[in-house]
């Protein structure tokens, strides 16, 4: 399971009620921040983060309104007393923004941040543990812009109760072993295999980050298949023009691309200052008419993504 | 009349009820915003002031908690469309840090940014127009830090209603011409001056904006006779070590130079994270002890500073 807390979702400038870009995903006891915002760590704060879980903060593009915050996150972490090592991905030219800072303000950052630069030919993938890799690709906007996906291991295939009985394997640590992937010998000699009691491998969780683009390719490939895309839906398709100058998406154009690629659930943000919050509905709704399960995003809201059903799996 | 608008009154990292510095002065249609740090342009916006008033922004250093505002507070201000020229103030590096963030994020300012930078050396008066001066001198932290003083060119004196009947002056606009600093011809042929119907000149309002920073000469001389001064409190003096050591005041320190240098108000600002809500009383009053008019500023709190009585001009 993960957690995706909307900490900004507004853009240019923080509104009364939404504050510039920032999205949590909570995961196995460890946060994944995306973008930073000015205002950022006030809204980790609020969503009642604990500091000491961040694990990789990644930046979208210089842009102020996702990297302003940044300078500010990394100092109230040293003075929360983080310890454990951070890492930081974003394009090249992030180590000079940081090593800037630290030279003006005389600030000694005393956990080790582990800074990964990114350029049009960033290696895929990012980064991997045995649990779960973070892809990234280019995405189309003013300047450079990746856009990332969190992509989990598969998990085990499901466990057949019915065949590990036909093959009488007693209940205990046994089907556990057999769970974990390893053949067991039983008790009269028969040795049973983990393929001969479970399902084929499930998919884990993927969760695609894509702002800010237009419509693009380096989008697609991250939301191919995905469970979540958190998507840029900037201005309302009466303004596709601007949007498409600007390098931004309208709700219609992140709903095509969530169709397209099989995502699960579509969530909107980054939206424009310009926009209502009565104008919202419509921005919704201007994606459901393509994608039902679009959702538009608001600062603090929390929405849990679970595995794929077996299903579903079958279906894809 | 000035009023001083507190946008930030906590210290390092931002608390929940506490944004880190930030504090604004509105005289006459103006504003003067006195450091910058991360979520001051949210708490400008809370405050319902109006970015097209802001003249002249002053950053005291280069510590994250005063400075970290300010790329967004600009790039906010330009989409906000502001027009007439800005003044920025700060210690030498303040341009090079513009610029570094201009370069980075692309941005360009469409207004016309002066930007000043102050060193030891700098020159006092730093900045002057026909109706105040404002004043900057060193202070005692742990990286150069400069207060500031706003301080009004001296009001006209009082019109004595009672001279001017005497001298058989006719209500009209040779009194508004003598209240002016004009003399003016009579119908009988008299000629009155200023000075026989005027009193002395009256002192405008001065306010002093001094963290962070230990007790030091510089301090002083800002605060001399200042009708409000805005001092560094950050750590009660249970911690008066601690304060010393890292450039910071205590309570008492700040009240006795308000004692000493004969100030009207003295607020309390910039409190440690550390400190309790439930501390505060305890806190004003460690400065209540020895200076009376002691305040502990609050996030949004607002507050008018009237220029001194006559009464108290003839005492001072």
């Amino acid at each position: 399971m993960i957690e995706i807390i909307f900490l900004g979702t507004g853009s240019a400038m923080p509104a009364a009620n939404r504050n510039l870009s920032g999205t949590a995903l909570r995961r196995n006891g460890e946060i994944f921040l995306f973008d930073c915002g000015e205002g950022t760590q006030m809204q980790f704060r609020r969503a009642g983060l604990r500091p000491g879980r961040l694990r990789c903060i990644f930046i979208s593009h210089f842009h102020g309104d996702h990297l302003f915050g940044l300078p500010g996150m990394l100092t109230s972490l040293q003075m929360a007393g983080l310890r454990h090592g951070l890492h930081l991905f974003g394009p090249t030219g992030l180590r000079d923004y940081i090593e800037f800072h630290q030279k003006l303000c005389s600030f000694k950052l005393e956990f080790d941040l582990e800074i990964h630069e990114i350029d049009e030919a960033a290696a895929i993938p990012l980064w991997q543990t045995p649990e779960y890799h973070v892809e990234c690709r280019p995405l189309q906007h003013r300047i450079f812009t990746v856009g990332y996906a969190v992509v989990e291991a598969p998990r085990p295939g499901k466990f057949h109760d019915e065949r590990a009985n036909l093959l009488g394997v007693p209940y205990g640590p046994e089907r556990g072993k057999l769970q974990q992937g390893e053949s067991v010998r039983l008790a009269g000699g028969r040795v049973v295999h983990p393929h001969e009691v479970l399902g084929p491998p499930r998919p884990g969780i993927k969760i695609a980050y894509c702002l800010d683009t237009s419509p693009c390719p380096g989008q697609e490939q991250l939301a191919h298949h995905a469970d979540a895309l958190i998507a840029d839906a900037t201005f309302p398709s009466a303004e596709k023009n601007w949007a498409l100058q600007t390098g931004h998406s309208t709700p219609a154009d992140a709903a095509q691309i969530a169709k397209k690629c099989d995502v699960q659930k579509l969530f909107l943000t980054h939206f424009s200052g310009t926009l209502q919050e009565e104008e919202l509905p419509a921005h919704r709704d201007e994606a459901r008419a393509i994608f039902t399960n679009s959702i538009v995003a608001t600062d603090l809201a929390r929405y849990m993504i679970y595995p794929k059903s077996d299903a579903h799996n079958e279906q894809s």
